[in-house]
């Protein structure tokens, strides 16, 4: 087996040139995981501040909108991979058909894009996902409601949403007007009834090979990810079976390449059903940084590469992720003496981002053999970086 | 406590920027291991080539022996610090005196720059040393074994010799001729009746805060380091403490601020000998990398900015690293497929160098529970990449 840019660089001795479209921590991270290997990144970023292009050595300043940049981008690149979703679709096709390859191609991206071509292509593969369906107005979110158990009523424009943007959560008609305000057609879902949050986060290459994460659990702080522990505590082996096996299959049936998120959520009535989709190294990863064997940016450069896969275990019984979001002091670095001088053990990842409130600018890592320490210790420190704790 | 760039920055949020003098593997590791804490880089390379330069963003190319380029560099920066050792002492005075920190400061680092300054300074802390002394020429060597117990009798120069070059073993006053032709001072030393090499690496902060790593075993062939494994096996446990405690002293009374590496020799009658010191992160912490809650390199970037020390403690019963050194078949990513196929838990550092038939090249880290498996797979990803290993 042969490489694919192993043909177009016949006699160089070089490694390959992973481009990477985006310059967010996602970047960033996959960069660093990539250094230890050898392979080479080019980045496309927005600016030069963005918080990859401040460690990346290849930068290339431009709008990702636009195909002219893309494809003066993806010369010299082996393999074009991403650092969020936000591509056009036909500006993948057609760095395909120049002869790039897109990993996560634009046939499996369209389901991390668009709520709606993802939620028809779950239902045809008999993946459980929340009672859903597109709707086209106010009357029409009605008419959902009571097809179902009536109000309230989650509503999702279909493209464009990230960490609880583009979703409402609707009690009557007057209130489902917003949402079609974008014109954007608009995902109606039943409010689950849950009792947490899991991921199931698995890795995929062109070949087919796949590994699967264990299944962590994703608690929320208005709508935003806040603390990731894995593995997920008191989750039924069976049901954490199910839900690798439910990631490994979307991923396969989907075709991704790179790494797949896939956000869930545990009802009641002991299902998991699939709330979203994310085809990149995803916030529920974090963990994997110094907690797994390999983590996922890692894979992921393996995969995009088509590289085989490495061991996605856990190396601690517990490891815990929380970010840190910015708050009302810009300086973090200060917080660094307290934070180091009490856990020698603590895995700081800023992202080099300005400090704006509520932004992500950072997350933490803790592990160890009890859970309730290594919670307290990832939760003190994220909170001390972000000011809220300040003892 | 307030760090010392603060005053520098009073309105600025951003973090410090640490000056890399040197552009080897080790300025590419310690890079990576300064993103994830959000460091802003700054490398000063002698080309764009250098292995650092690839991945650092912020790159300066010039001589660091020259002192104007090495001022010019160090404006911006908050701490300037090292990939190697060359760096003229009186230039570094020069920028202490301009108000740069530079960690380790002269006086420290000449210790790792002369072997005449380094053996006079640890006689007078009492570390125990082979039997040493400055020798003028070839029949003050032939007086200098007649004081021991004979020939053969090691020779080194005092300045400029690494991973065996400015080292000689030699048998009489005609062998002895070679070393004094290069106009440097020259060291005779015994010839140390030794079972193993270990290495003692500790890491130390300007406010004195020091962290010691287990004591590993070093193996070398042809006088470049192969294999470390950390902790040394069988290593007595008062003798592992004595050697940690030697390298905590020499440290501290030498003034190191950063990773100090002590490569020491095990004798056959139970004694450790100081062979050589580097202020640097060095070959024998690799296995620290994925064997470590803390990486040596982590430890020196938090060392050199003041902040307290990580966690060295290993992470597993078991490390090892083997260099990878070039062989006769210059791609080494092919075998990529092989090695990451054998082993998923294979960890693999590749510094972006070209491939010369031995030069080191990269490493490979393997952790686990028993040793020979640990042992047997990374000698066997190394081998396979450098080409000695073909199946």
């Amino acid at each position: 087996m042969r490489p694919p840019w192993r043909g177009r660089y016949p006699r160089s001795v070089t490694f390959p040139v992973v481009g990477m479209v985006g310059g967010g921590q996602l970047a960033r991270m996959t960069h660093e995981a990539g250094i230890p290997l050898g392979i080479r990144f080019k980045l496309l970023s927005d600016t030069p501040q963005d918080s990859a292009a401040q460690v990346v050595s290849d930068v290339v300043i431009g709008d990702y909108r636009d195909l002219d940049t893309l494809r003066a981008f993806a010369r010299g690149c082996d393999v074009i991979t991403f650092d969020h979703e936000h591509v056009p679709t036909e500006h993948l096709r057609a760095l395909e058909a120049d002869g790039i390859p897109v990993r996560p191609g634009p046939d499996a991206l369209v389901h991390a894009q668009d709520k709606g071509v993802m939620r028809a292509r779950l239902d045809a593969i008999g993946v459980p996902c929340p009672r859903h369906r597109i709707v086209s107005d106010p009357a029409d979110v009605v008419a959902f409601a009571e097809e179902g158990d009536g109000f309230p009523v989650v509503l999702k424009t279909v493209r464009g949403g990230y960490d609880g943007k583009g979703v409402w959560v609707v009690d009557s008609a007057e209130e489902a007007e917003d949402p079609f305000r974008a014109g954007v057609p608009v995902l109606a879902e039943e409010k689950v009834d849950y009792v947490r949050e899991l991921a199931a986060n698995v890795v995929r290459s062109p070949h087919g090979q796949a590994v699967a994460y264990p299944v962590v659990e994703s608690q929320q702080v208005n709508g935003v990810c806040d603390t990731v522990i894995a593995p997920a505590p008191d989750l039924d082996p069976a049901l954490a079976l199910e839900a690798e096996e439910m990631a490994l299959t979307i991923a396969k049936e989907l075709g991704v390449v790179g790494h797949l998120a896939v956000e869930l959520f545990q009802t009641r009535d002991g299902r998991i059903l699939v709330n979203e989709l994310a085809m990149r190294p995803h916030n529920s990863g974090h963990w994997s940084m110094d907690g797994a064997i390999t983590s996922q940016f890692a894979n992921h450069v393996r995969a995009v590469l088509d590289l085989p896969l490495g061991d996605p275990r856990p190396r601690a019984p517990w490891t815990v992720m929380v970010n840190v979001l910015g708050g009302d002091y810009p300086d973090m670095y200060s917080a660094y003496l307290h934070c180091m001088a009490r856990d020698p053990q603590l895995k700081i990842h800023m992202y080099g981002k300005d400090v704006k409130p509520g932004r992500k600018v950072g997350h933490v890592n803790t592990y160890g053999d009890d859970l309730d320490d290594v919670l307290e210790r990832a939760r003190h420190a994220a909170g001390y970086l972000r000011g809220t704790i300040t003892e």
